[in-house]
Parts: C-alpha cells; sequence; structure tokens
C-alpha cells in the first residue's frame, strides 16, 4: 500500500511546487489498484512564479553581479593513486565501495606511520546507516510524512551521477555505481562517486574529499569524507535542494491567524516545518580491533587557596562500560569524547585514541510513543556504541520500510552489552530542525552539518 | 609591575618549549626593578627533542607522504575590485580597516539587492572584541596566566606578515596595517592583512575570505572573515601554535599520581589545560538601523487526534526586550536566534533578518567570584544584545590590563536596557575548552571555531 501524491507539471520545471493539495489515494500494489480516495479539502495550485532552476533553462534577469572563473590546477597531476576500489594519498590508504543502501561506503582506512614505517588501521568501516526526516504537519495528508531516506528510498539508489568541474575540481577522478534494480537488471551510476582532493581552510592544508550526492524526492544530501593530513577524517552532509511545500489560501502572512506547521514562502506555498537526522555508523578500529569509549568531563575544582586563584577545571576520565551509559545527548556537559585503544600507548604512556568532534547536536523532539518516532527511536542520542555485530548494520532496521520500530539501534542497545575493550562500533548522528525561511524557496542555500 | 618569565633558548629554535619553571621574578617598570623574587620549586629544563618547526631549518628523515603541488587559477583575474579600503566582490561592498587593537575591522557591510536595484546594509561594523584564555593550574607561577589577548595584547599589535601562496592563494592582494609604537613612532606591517577568494566546501560556490593571522605569544588565531554569494558571513578562528608548557619531574604518564593540570607531551613536559574565549563586536544594521533579537524556539506539541500522528513541534517566537533576557548560553533547548528588522517585511510578510549559526558553545567553568573571572564576566554567555553605544567597545572593558571588572559586558548588561527595535549590537563568543592531546605537541594541528 502506497499514498500517492500529485503534482502539478505545468508552468515550472520544478514539480515539486505545485503540490494538488488536499486529496489521499491509497494504491494497493499488489492489485495495482486505488483502495481509497479521499478528497477533503479544496486549496488552490500554487502559481509557482519564478522557480525556474535548471542551468539550460533560460534565466530571465536581474542576475548578481557575476565572479570571474577560478579553478584548481596540479600540474603534476594528482597524488591520490587508486588500484581498483583501493585508494592511497598522503599517508591515508583506504577502500571504497558503493552500496545500493548505504551509499559509499569507506573501510579499512589505515594512516602511514612515518615513524614506524608501517599502516596502522583507523576505521574498519564507515558510512550513512540512516536518515530520518519527520515534517511537523499532524494533519491528514502529511501526518505520515516521517522518511527514512535510507532504508525505504536508499542512498545508494538515490546517488546521482557528478558532473565534472561542476560537483567538482578538475582533477577529480570518478567511480561508477553498480545495483541491481527491482527486475534484476544491472544499473550504473555513471560518476556516482569520487575522489578529488582540494584546498580547505586554513593556510596551505590540502585534504582528500569523495564525495557522493544523494537526491532523494525534492532533497539533496551532498555527503563528504574528508580525509587530512593531520590523520582526522571529518564527515560532512551539505542540506539542499527543494522544500516540500504544502498549498494554502494564504498569500501574505498577516491573513494567517492558525499554526500552518510552516512558513509562507510564496503565494499559496507554506514550506513545511522539518528536520533531518543522519546516523553514521563507524566501526572505529584504531590501532587494532579493541577500543574504548572515553568521557573525558571538565569538572570545576575549587584551589587550596596557596594562590589567590580561587578555582580552575580538572579533568575527569570515565571509560563506558555499557551501552546504556554510551547513549548520549551532547550539547550539556562539556566533555571530549575519545575513542580509545587501551592496549597501545605512546612513549609517554598516553593512549593512542581518536577524538569525536560534532557538530549541529539536535535530537528528535516528538513524543517517545508517537508511532514514527517509536520507528526513529534511534533519533532520540546523538551518541551509541554497540559492540560489532555483524547484524546490526541499520539503525532503523533491517527492513525499515515495514519496521515496527523492534529491530532498531534503540532496541539492540536495550540488553546493554559491554562495551569496554571490545570490537566496538560507534553510532553517530548529525541534525538539524529546519523552520524554513522564505529564502530557503525555491531552492534551499547549502547547509553543512557534520563531525570530525 | 609585570611577572616575567624565563624560557632556555638553547637546544631548539622554539623558545616556549623549554621553560625554566619554579621561578617568579616580578619587575616593577616605572622603577626598571626586580622587585620580588622566587626560587620555589626545582625542576628539569625539558629537553625538547624534535620540537624544530621553522621551514628553514635542516628537518630530518623519517618524512610523511608527499602531495603533489596545488594552487588556485583566475585566468581573468580576481573579481574583487578595491578602492582605498572600500571592497566589492560579487553582490558584496564593505571597508576594510586595520585596527591595533581589534586588528581586522569590517564596516558598512551590503549586499547589492538585484531587484531593488540598490544596496541593503547587514552590517555596521564587526570585529573581535576580546580574548580570554585562562590556564588550569591554580598553582605559584601560574595562578595568573589568564591572558586578556585583546586588551592586553591586542590583536592588531600581534598580527603578522602574511606569505603570499602559504597563507593564501595566488590572487590574493594585500594590506599594510599601520599603528603607532610606545614611542609615537610609525610602525608598518606588511600583508597584514588580506583579501583572497577561495573555493569553499560545496560544489563550485566561490567565496571572498579576508584574513589576518594574530600570533600572541605562543599562540596563532587564524582568523577569517568569509562572505559567500548567498549573503550569508561567516567568521572562523583557527587556533593553532606551540601549547604553553610547563616543566615537570615526570617522563611517563604511569608515574603522575597528582593532579598536574594538563597532560604529558614529552618528556618532563605538561601542556596546561586552558580556554580560549573569543568575543565579537557584531552591530548589525540588518536593512536599516533599528534591529530586535527574536529567539524562535520549537516546542513539542500534541496532536488533536484527527490523524494518527501524536506529536509534532511548533515555532513559538519571542522578541527580547531587553538585556538581562538577551544573555544567553546556547547548547540546551533547541531554538534559532534570529536578528530582525521589524521595520522591514518581504512581500509574503516575512520579516527580514539573518539567523546566527553558532558553533562550540563553550563557557567559562570558573567560580564567579574567582578575580580572573570576576574581570572575564563576560565569558557567562555567548550571547548578549546591547543598545548601541560608543564607549561601549571592548567586552572585558576599556583598560582591560587593569581591569578589575567593573568596565564590562557584564556591568553594562546589568542596567538591563530596551533593546526592542533598537540601534542594537550582537555580540557573540565562541569558544573552547582545550585539554592538550599529545599530538598537540610541539605544534598542534589547527582547529577551526566560528559563527554564521
Amino acid at each position: 500500500m502506497v499514498s500517492v501524491l500529485g503534482f502539478y507539471k505545468d508552468g515550472s520545471v520544478n514539480i515539486w511546487v505545485r503540490p494538488i493539495e488536499g486529496i489521499t489515494v491509497i494504491v494497493d500494489l499488489d492489485k495495482v489498484a486505488v483502495v481509497e480516495y479521499s478528497d477533503y479539502e479544496v486549496l488552490p495550485l500554487p502559481k509557482a512564479m519564478g522557480t525556474e532552476y535548471q542551468a539550460a533553462s533560460e534565466i530571465k534577469p536581474p542576475f548578481p553581479i557575476p565572479v570571474k572563473p577560478i579553478t584548481l590546477v596540479q600540474p603534476d597531476g594528482p597524488s591520490f593513486k587508486i588500484n581498483g576500489q583501493q585508494i592511497s594519498w598522503a599517508d591515508w590508504s583506504f577502500h571504497a565501495a558503493f552500496d545500493v543502501r548505504a551509499g559509499l561506503v569507506i573501510s579499512m582506512a589505515s594512516i602511514f606511520d612515518m615513524n614506524k614505517g608501517k599502516y596502522r588501521r583507523v576505521l574498519y568501516k564507515g558510512h550513512l546507516s540512516e536518515a530520518f526526516v519527520p515534517y511537523m504537519d499532524p494533519t491528514e495528508g502529511w501526518y505520515y510524512k516521517t522518511y527514512f531516506d535510507g532504508g525505504e528510498f536508499g542512498f545508494g539508489l538515490s546517488a546521482v551521477s557528478l558532473q565534472p568541474q561542476k560537483d567538482c575540481p578538475p582533477s577529480a577522478a570518478f567511480f561508477d555505481g553498480h545495483y541491481a534494480d527491482q527486475y534484476g537488471n544491472p544499473v550504473r551510476i555513471e560518476n556516482g562517486f569520487l575522489r578529488v582532493r582540494t584546498i580547505v581552510e586554513v593556510r596551505k592544508e590540502v585534504s582528500l574529499v569523495l564525495r557522493m550526492v544523494i537526491v532523494v524526492g525534492n532533497y539533496d544530501y551532498i555527503t563528504d569524507w574528508e580525509f587530512k593530513r593531520s590523520g582526522s577524517i571529518k564527515v560532512r552532509v551539505g542540506l539542499s535542494g527543494i522544500i516540500e511545500a504544502r498549498a494554502t489560501h494564504y498569500t501574505h502572512e498577516e491573513q494567517i491567524k492558525e499554526d500552518l506547521y510552516g512558513t509562507l514562502v510564496a503565494e499559496n506555498t507554506i514550506a513545511t516545518n522539518h528536520d533531518h537526522y543522519l546516523t553514521y555508523y563507524l566501526d572505529l578500529d584504531i590501532d587494532g580491533e579493541e577500543n574504548s569509549l572515553v568521557k573525558t568531563k571538565m569538572k570545576t575544582a575549587t584551589s587550596n587557596g596557596d594562590t589567590p586563584r580561587k578555582s580552575y577545571w580538572t579533568v575527569v576520565r570515565e571509560t563506558v562500560k555499557n551501552e546504556l551509559d554510551a547513549r548520549m545527548k551532547l550539547g550539556g556537559e562539556p566533555d571530549y569524547l575519545v575513542i580509545t585503544n587501551p592496549n597501545k600507548m605512546t612513549k609517554m604512556g598516553n593512549k593512542v585514541g581518536y577524538r569525536l568532534l560534532p557538530s549541529s547536536p539536535s535530537t528528535s523532539l516528538l513524543l517517545n510513543d508517537d508511532y514514527p518516532q517509536f520507528r526513529a527511536s534511534f533519533t532520540k542520542y546523538q551518541v551509541w556504541v554497540t559492540p560489532y555485530n555483524r547484524s546490526e548494520v541499520w539503525a532503523g532496521g533491517l527492513y525499515a520500510d515495514r519496521s515496527h520500530g523492534d529491530d532498531t539501534l534503540y532496541t539492540w542497545t536495550n540488553s546493554n552489552r559491554d562495551i569496554e575493550n571490545k570490537d566496538i562500533v560507534l553510532w553517530h548522528m548529525v541534525g538539524f530542525h529546519h523552520i524554513p525561511a522564505q529564502e530557503d524557496f525555491p531552492i534551499m542555500p547549502t547547509q553543512v552539518m557534520g563531525l570530525s
């Protein structure tokens, strides 16, 4: 059974901006028949003026003040080496693969230790696990819009071909992605993902970026994995695309006296409030399989009175023992979250580890017993750690599209397994609450969130 | 009166890594005499092996795997235009100046509205106001290390010349900075700041970056103002440089049984825990002088039962009336902070405004009645809004070096003035707690924090 949405295709190349609102059509896909039809509200069709967005189309003035061309040049060619799906660049070496569900999968990422003369493992496997996108309109026609962009649509299935020189610099190399369609036929996504070198923010820092652009319906996710020479890895998602809009009678803010669950962004057009939560699966193997999560807190301490100084903060380190203690909402107490290898020490006796630098610490605001939230219970925390289990890959469950919430990261971690000095998986959610602004219409300026 | 620190200059070009610990020397600058000398502890001099960092020096192998050269090319030249200190690029136009205390000062930043055919003001004036850097070692010799890098040292006074091609791309242009030294003689900082175009993260997005690098003692602040074509402004600080270290008897972590207020990063070397808080002065004039701060909260709401959906979040907007309500710690409740012009509306009736996108929401953990915290009371919140007052520019007071805490952002805002629909100043603090890691020694990998 699927709910079919209607859009009027005339008047704009942008089909998303002319929704035919107020009709619900339920189709039984097995019977290929409409089983329910409800025409519950008559609403105008948005005019969709100025919503042209294709570069090929004729766009009319006025135009913004142009900038001159700019490009990256590598006179001696790129620094990366490719051997099949194996990529090496600077001190990094890793495997990059395409997966129909996860999209880009990075595995066996290791960094060369020039002093020891060998590679040391950092990440066994990392990829997007699930995304939850609930819309905040509880009315007929919208209440069920609580998408799982991974498990229901597929990040790899939704990947689009990258355009050389536009989505990436001239020296970029591209990989195709392959998958089997619903009839078993092979499908190729040309230039489905790529690797590219880019100059980033500070000084002459150069890093390697792997990019995949995923278009799920009206939304674009620009997903990047950046490998830095310092040894850090940065994972980013840029959100762009077209706001999901609802038709309305209103043409001006001052006419609106009720809650319409969004922002009036154009005549007869409400862009609906919503969230994006993206959960990453990060099977870290820092310098070996057995790792631990260490919560490093800063606590205000009082001085002993020997000096005029009354206070300072001191460091309290706590190795997290089990799954329930590893469930965390960030943004409250000051802390560092570090994944360490307790079995490997530096010459000075410090434990080898990587710190998680999160951004945009949002969690779901839906009630726990609301059905969509029950299915997306993995959005209640930003950090989770589980012992490696090959059947636990998809935070919203293996069969996310039909999930009743009984096979999720939340239910697995309820068994509260031991995670100290084990082969552990770090799950990290980045997310943001989106109250649309008028400038998000018709195309949203890219907003970036991520982790390092 | 100044406290003089001793460093042993032999054995490394890096003077900061060989502190002569355990001696306090107080000098009366008027009398040019030592007025206090205390030799309270005998500690070894760190050996400072491998702390060479100058490019010109002979650095020995092993070396990391190299990457090939990469550069930015603009075949038709840069897109910016310079007229004195006035810069225009794409739709942006603004004035950039050098100030001995604030460093880089951006003023009169306006963006061209192609539909109206005129520039619209965004920022009247913006710059760094103050930085507070408290070290977390309360003992003799360290307790007073609670620096005000702006008011005590001067961001402009500490600016260093930028190196073409290294600190910035080939098409960059440079400005000199000028100031009067303590004898009234003019001093020129060559290439003190610059403007540069750079490709940033996503797609073929090009933006204009103004950079100034500030070196205060051992620490480097790489400060950037980035103007985007979307109309947003991004302000960033990259922290790098050399960790402030303390000598110790210890050579291995396992020997340490007491709190040494830092991390053993090399033999006989403790890198001390500390914070960096940078407060920006942002006199926004969005489409006119009169602006308001609007706190836009997301609140969980319960549905009326017409559909199976039980909950959603709804938007509650609250215009902040006075200074005390505008003092905010971020990272708790989900909200958007928006500076609006309540007198200007879009065609749809939405108020014109800019949203503050903060990062790294840290606040000081020192006790309120601790003397350094009393002087740095402006570090207790990340957001403050004041009505414009020409004498209120420096968050730590005009005479920050001799401040007793009676002329600060905190004391001004205690008068709780009205800030609704006024010419207001937004003060925003970015900051981070730094527990040094062994890889921060001898030179810290750049960590970036900022706001948009």
